[in-house]
């Protein structure tokens, strides 16, 4: 029987294996939830709300129905974390662990998911890589457990209760989980600048990718200086800070006079920093989202939908899709259908990688911005907010996740699971097997634009 | 003189000229507003809303800050029917004179603009042509104004009047001109079917693309049978059927039981079609929009930024750019690289092209949204409403052009500008001259979505 489901595994696209972990991951967590001792003496949660926290922990996005410490017990949370570990981690070890398991030899589309271009590792290699990479993310939400359970020893009366707070705030900003077990987020740390650091710097660690902490580790110890950074991870870590830092300023500005008037200028750029980082995908906060003006809550939207870095523990289209589009879109405005950067040259099947995912996200955000709007009766902002909160796996909300009906909640699940499992593995999934055309039509060309 | 003229046009890019035809267009169009005995008596334009309005006119987008039959005088009204000829009419006959007038031979990209694939257009063909361009859309048009001025000689009293306003309705319908002389659109005849009838009709002929118009003349007087439409026929036609289609059966849906509650089915039916032919970019309404639900407004804004044909009186980003996004898709996902449909194989430029014009609009608009909102105190939908309709030269509105701010009348009228011109147009204009790169630096992958 076990030959027969290592048989059907090895016959499986890469993409599929994928979307079936997440299917098998989602199952799991919401039994997990739903075991006894698992919710407060008096608390009943239906199962679509259970199955609602599953995905939304399982994809470490973070929305939430429920308020968490008010409905699970100290075994429930504990339970909370163990599955934002299965998510946040899972698809870059388990994941191959289990290509391992089923003793497929890694491709190229599978190796990219770990490192890009390093031909240099074979089977044993990539199980190092894998415990390392595992070995990294474990070192740092230690350290950030360590950080904030001392310095929240000072807001709790026992150690095993600043304990649990410290972990859980850091396994909830490293996985980029975004839940809270404080019941409000952040926000009663709103002035305390040493714990929002400490998340910052958390959530940017599990939000950057994993390809970029796996290099940066290897530059730090190859003393000889020769080590190369992967188009990619510059690409990405370029993008991810060009949105950071884009954000916070966007944020600063228009609130400046809006949101942040009386306030000091420290004050104002920690929430425009912090809120800034959570689009990219923390999802926590310092402030209510929901009194931001308008144009705010738009840029914090358009920046959820971006999302963080491929082979990170978040979502969206990704930093990369959108600076491909953009190198794109400088060079044809040259004239040029080469994309060149960094001294490389952009392989054609990536430009049409990020102009399908482009689409296609764009198209199920529009589709489910409208099927929610006819649905519910929220204001717009809050809708969109939600949607692109939802797809870029962030988990801010303007307040509305709870007074969902099903059908909407059945739409951000479906969400939170595509912005995880990422658009392309979603594509290739739906869109069957690779195949060449056998003959070509002459060609025609078309007016565009 | 004259030869150093000829020599400057001579040396200018297709796309460059285009963007400097418009250009002396609204500067003509705005001198002629400023004639004197073009204002009533005691109405006083200021500079800025008399440019908005020259723009609005020359782009045949509608948008108006003013209200037409309260400011100006029948020789003012004359001057805007002019106008919109001179805008409507002008990219694709007077444009191409400019390039027979410099003779400047037809390349490749210019014949496209009248023509697809049919190499057969010489120099003279191409007159020809231009003068059968015209001479079908002054026979619409006078057609047009014929059916109309018998029909109103019921509600005006003289003839004189009827015919004014029959020859006005015309020409702002086929044009895609989106003005009226009524001071509230189409709204007097929301029940008058036949009216509506005559104006869908005009608005569809303009809209769907002049070559297709040719090609159809061909066609009907082409006896034995042998013509081929070309690609670009078929696919802005079908393109052009399901967006109306769509847009009827959506706003049907969504305002049955909100907007349309208590009327009769072909009341809604006629709301429902004609709303949705002016989003592909006829701007004229029966009904007022901001009366809507918010998730139709949403569905109208989204069916005017895609716009309608290219080389038709529309904007947007023209429909064979969204067939060619979803063709794409659709092969892409089924792991084809070639886009094959109607026996013949999309050239790679067009797919090209098609993504740098979904980027560039999507980030247009979005930033036009952003700063309108940040300047104004409208509400997201009318400001995403009015944005959308500006680049799809469309025209319709939720009522808060007159009170937009001037750098706001700034934003949207250059989005009627670019939105007019065509993103391809103005992309190789700010973009310079084309170049090959000349030499390959190594190919690297890049994780993607
Ligand atoms: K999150
Ligand atoms: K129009």
């Amino acid at each position: 029987m076990w030959s027969t489901i290592k048989e059907k595994l090895r016959t499986l696209k890469p993409a599929r294996l994928i979307v079936m972990y997440y299917f098998i991951a989602i199952t799991l967590s919401f039994i997990l939830l739903r075991l006894p001792g698992v919710h407060i003496d008096g608390q009943y949660i239906n199962l679509i709300d259970s199955l609602f926290t599953a995905v939304s922990a399982v994809s470490v996005t973070g929305l939430t129905v429920i308020n968490v410490s008010e409905t699970y017990t100290t075994f429930g949370i504990v339970m909370m974390m163990l599955i934002l570990q299965l998510g946040g981690i899972g698809i870059m070890s388990l994941g191959t662990f289990i290509w391992l398991l089923v003793g497929k030899r890694i491709g190229l589309r599978e190796r990219q998911l770990i490192m890009t271009d390093h031909n240099q590792y074979n089977l044993s290699g990539v199980v190092k890589l894998i415990i390392e990479i595992i070995k990294i993310l474990l070192l740092i939400e230690a350290v950030g457990a360590l950080l904030l359970a001392v310095y929240f020893t000072q807001f709790y009366e026992t150690w095993g209760e600043a304990l649990l707070h410290g972990v859980f705030a850091s396994v909830s900003a490293t996985t980029n989980g975004g839940f809270d077990i404080t019941g409000q987020s952040l926000l009663p740390y709103a002035n305390d600048y040493f714990v929002q650091t400490v998340n910052i710097f958390l959530i940017v660690l599990g939000a950057i990718g994993f390809p970029v902490l796996i290099e940066l580790k290897q530059f730090l110890s190859n003393k000889n200086g020769a080590f190369r950074f992967s188009l990619f991870t510059k690409i990405t870590t370029i993008m991810y800070g060009i949105l950071l830092a884009l954000g916070t300023l966007l944020i600063f500005i228009v609130e400046f006079n809006k949101r942040f008037e009386g306030m000091s200028w420290h004050e104002a750029f920690f929430y425009s920093l912090f809120q800034s980082t959570s689009t990219r995908s923390g999802g926590l906060v310092t402030i209510d989202v929901s009194t931001f003006t308008e144009p705010t809550q738009l840029v914090l939207s358009i920046l959820m939908f971006i999302g963080a870095s491929p082979s990170s523990v978040g979502g969206g289209i990704r930093t990369t899709t959108l600076a491909i589009a953009m190198l794109f879109l400088i060079n044809f405005s040259r004239g040029r259908h080469q994309i060149q950067v960094f001294g490389r040259e952009i392989h054609l099947i990536d430009v049409y990688r990020s102009y399908a995912v482009i689409i296609l996200a764009i198209m199920m955000s529009m589709l489910s911005i409208m099927m929610i709007m006819v649905l519910e009766s929220h204001s717009l902002i809050a809708v969109i907010f939600e949607v692109t909160s939802a797809f870029g796996t962030s988990g801010m909300s303007m307040g509305i996740t709870p007074d969902l009906s099903t059908p909407s909640k059945l739409i951000i699940m479906m969400l939170m699971f595509i912005g995880r499992v990422g658009l392309i593995s979603f594509l290739f999934m739906i869109g069957g097997n690779n195949q060449k055309a056998k003959y070509h039509y002459p060609k025609e060309r078309v007016i565009i634009g």
